[in-house]
């Protein structure tokens, strides 16, 4: 019973990695908001396999179907229903993995906690799951987009491999200007290298997506438990493979003092502005005007080809080498996952600040 | 609309620094635990002001007082309210600050969303709120007691100074044995003279604290949202001060390589254990029966006796020395604080997983 | 945003009349559930138009699909999403209530809402939407038909032609023994005879329906606000062309003196029971094993043939003789709706009963 | 698990009949809202025991302590903490009833369901709980008020003794001229006369309390399960003793014909207004500008002096005459509980549309 999230502008997701399909539907959306059905694919098609040669080779169109919730090209504010049709489904490959639990993956504590799973291509673990999660966001995105609210991901680090981005004129065009999804061209040449090296191997890498949140109007979070942050951390580690979420300074700030860290104030105009933004935009669990920033990490894909150690669901140890088509690195295609998750954050806040305090 | 935790052990808290009393509402307990005022009052205590050198000087008994849900002793299974009152109050301390903001404190943000907020003492952002966090988390985690969960935080690392410690023998009583709650003892003596340090500048210091679960059933979680990373990373990142939140391997796991960073699986009996624990216990949003470990980054405290540069709220531009009485590192108090939050997130799942699961 | 139904076993519904479907997510529902595409099929077409002389004529077969949330036959605990595509569309019957609003109806108060609205067929205030709940309630009866409860509901009145039915023995097959779904054969067929006369006149016609739960479970029911009649009074009060809502001796009751209304409770053998039933199975807002008996008052449906005063939504004074098909009496297919929610009701109670109390 | 109520404008109640006291606490409230102790008192006063020679002679002074959320007279936004004392605790009058199941109560169900309850005085299913629900409702009141809203509740019919009330002109004044509620004199002095015979005999009465809503701004009500008339069912149906529910037309209105009952709509400059309003202000599921009328049936107080036959707890069979002092009559108190509920769901409505649609 979690696969709802948001308070006002309400996600629900559905689906398995194979079956009928994977969607969403989106409760509560403003009414006459203009959107197409290109703009949600645009977006699922940054989030699609099979899209370059760092991501797994396995060919999912994700074509959306909008279901319900529009009238003539605007939104209604009823429910919006999308729907993706599961194809390209090779449930032989998983003969072996329908037995043997990849270690790191959700296989085994599926089976303990339900008694039953989807076994074939991880069932609702699997990342096709996000589909409903990036087609929702791009409504969202577009609901910010007209609030003057802008959104971009990018791939900061892949293994120990960093990159310099600058937080304040990265686009979505220049970190979808090449494969790994790093706005630094240098850096990412050596990034893709990489990652290819690890595929070759049969092995996987993991990283740190950074994302920048310009023009967030202030005002926004909920003291005490939904503060900005705390719904924004929640959101990006629901998504599958994270490890760890940082707002601002994140753990570097832990080892500075409260004069180097604090960040002063001073007018510009009539607007209050921060000299420095250690906090991330984000002051009190509520959004103070500056850029929001947050990293996430990302652990290197659990389902590797290399052979490892495991067991049997009958409870017996064993090896496996995974069969199947699977992404040696999540994070070129994370980038677009966590956009979604913090447009649909962002969104929910917008109208729950408007509903309390006008 | 942001002070309700939980789906179904559901708290939600109230109250300001100043005024009547903060305290919280628990819904949904169940039925029939046997739980003494003082049981309560026990974690009250290792949170409250005053406690040592190295914490805020501010005496603030903190005395709870259980208004509901109790009968002979035992919880009714009707909502507990618990209240304490307000005492010390200093509110002249706060006449500086009632009109210039603290950098990085929420004084400023309140006033951008609400346009209104109490003045004195932080109102409503003060650490005070987390009372009632922690009255509760104290019921929550009697129930988990009674299931065999064991929740242990303490301060792994102040500013750059790390400790060792042994997440197998750790226990509550070698944590509270020194005042900056760290059970590393060499560490420890090291760490509290570094805050004694930085408040003899008027200056403050931050840190990374430790959590380890031990006992956790298999099976708690709910994917896809409400996974159990996921709501542990907002129930931390809720409280006053934290910049980052990591899962087992956490950012350092993203270094790895996916054949080095996967737990290998084996059996131990009928128990299915794995070799390491990068995943912190969690898999697939999914608890899987090893340790659940968790850090949490708290920044230096906002409020410090250095002169900065700030505004007002006229809008002037202007400098600020924060007066009152603050703690110059928040951590040793945290300490309980991240306990009660994880308490709550396990025992809510608890009960969810009983619902759903049987 | 009000899409969304029930706490733990939660159901979300999509869909208009016209556009690609209409259709629901269940999630949270316990997993190992055996239920086939058969028992859902056979509630739909209970509730499907078309179906006798005295509904719609409308052909709508509303087979529906199930694209998630089972493996081999059995709920896996994940979401459930149900689909049934929208067919057999004459929209052109809607070229004059696109523009005239239907007295009544809720063509005027959605325009007013959102601005906007999806003008075939009614939108999203169709009775289609009740297809998803009706969906789900299947679902919710296989759950507690296992728990040994049993819900009948059935046509009691139709305008002042009332009937006898023995609660105690009444099933689904005597209740669609006839196309009226009113298992007294003797007013079943005067009310067929009344309906078919307001139908030919253009005209349409209210009643009330009764419904009986058998074997529900003690317990069930979470006071203050979540009394099980209250969630029952919200549920069916959500369904199209309800106006009032009853619970055991309902407004009868209130010409009752406490000592006649009160039930009077006696032991057999270790159980207790009550000697008559005027609370109609609920006291204090939780079951107390005897039969919950519900009355639900539905008014005449509003889209009528005969002429009718109205305005159109450019504000001007006209009148309408509504086209298309519509029920001359909502209540025959309102059996399996009301039987739906209150089985969504009752199963979303044992779920939260079964966490709360174990 | 079932202590809060409302989406946006969210209220939490808890206390028992005895123990430290009862209250609730508000979140969501806008800010800057001016409403003073008094404007609160106001309606616990109208709500207390003892008030009249015709409700319990009970002394409860039920004066309120406002904890938290406000500053200098105005909401801050934040939770707002309400505490109302406990006091005059005759327990002892209770002891029979500690054994002994009052017939038509909660005690049996309680026990069933908790397995344990606050013996004393009905503990949390005592009517003492609606005084946190009363005190919400003068401060959701306030804010209706302000954006022109009026509600009035009065007693429309006691046993079978009805009045005639004018909902265009009744006020809260002309209700509260008399002790029994209701607007019409001449019913009032009759209803008095009655209530007392019953009370003099050791029986209690029921009735029908109406509510009028004049003001209701177009479009509140969230489709299709948060529809307007679904929320006050819930919200007036988990008030102590309710039996049911009708908006509009009632029950009453399933006797006419479809052309008789539909509401015809015409233009009264550039509002649409109609002819007649069986519709209560309400089509589907959303306000139409119409006054919303709504009814509620209250069952005879159960606790009577009248020698009644039941069981104990120990599970024999046996007979009570309560003792204690209790209302004879529910109704003239249930005025400002069914004005509060109604005040909290217009009030949640209220910022659930200015939410979505701006």
């Amino acid at each position: 019973m979690g696969s709802t999230f948001g308070h006002l502008f309400r996600i629900t997701t559905f689906g398995e990695s194979h079956g009928g399909g994977v969607g969403v539907v989106i409760d509560g959306c403003p009414p006459k908001l203009a959107i197409t059905t290109e703009e949600i694919q645009l977006e699922l098609d940054r989030r699609r396999p099979g899209q370059s040669k760092i991501t797994t080779p396995r060919k999912e169109e994700d074509t959306c179907e909008i279901l319900s919730g529009f009238h003539e090209g605007q939104t209604t504010g009823t429910p919006i229903a999308i729907l993706v049709r599961n194809k390209d489904q090779r449930s032989q490959d998983y003969g072996d993995m329908a037995v043997k639990y990849r270690p790191s993956h959700a296989d085994a504590t599926y089976d303990a906690k339900y008694g039953i799973r989807s076994v074939a291509g991880g069932g609702r673990s699997s990342a096709r799951e996000t589909i409903g999660r990036v087609a929702a966001g791009a409504i969202a995105r577009k609901i910010l987009s007209e609030a003057g609210v802008e959104i971009v991901a990018y791939v900061k680090r892949i293994k120990d491999l960093d990159s310099t981005v600058d937080q304040t004129t990265v686009t979505m065009e220049m970190v979808d200007r090449n494969i790994v999804r790093c706005p630094d061209e240098t850096a990412a040449e050596q990034m893709i290298a990489l990652i290819e090296s690890a595929r070759d191997e049969g092995d996987s890498l993991g990283g740190v997506l950074e994302c920048v949140v310009r023009g967030c109007p202030v005002g926004l979070g909920e003291p005490v438990f939904d503060k900005l942050e705390a719904d924004l951390a929640k959101a990006v580690m629901s998504l599958p493979a994270t490890k760890g979420f940082e707002i601002g300074s994140g753990f570097l700030g832990t080892t500075m003092k409260g004069s180097e860290h604090n960040d002063a104030f001073y007018m510009e105009g009539d607007r209050i502005r921060t000299v420095t933004n250690n906090s991330g935009g984000i002051q009190g669990g509520i959004s103070n005007g500056e850029y929001i920033t947050l990293r996430v990490a990302f652990k290197p894909t659990a389902t590797i080809r290399k052979e490892q150690q495991t067991v049997s669901n009958a409870g017996d140890d064993t090896t496996l080498s995974a069969k199947g088509r699977h992404d040696p690195c999540v994070l070129p295609r994370a980038v677009p996952m966590v956009e979604a998750m913090v447009a649909l954050v962002l969104c929910d806040h917008l109208l729950r600040q408007r509903a309390q305090c006008g």
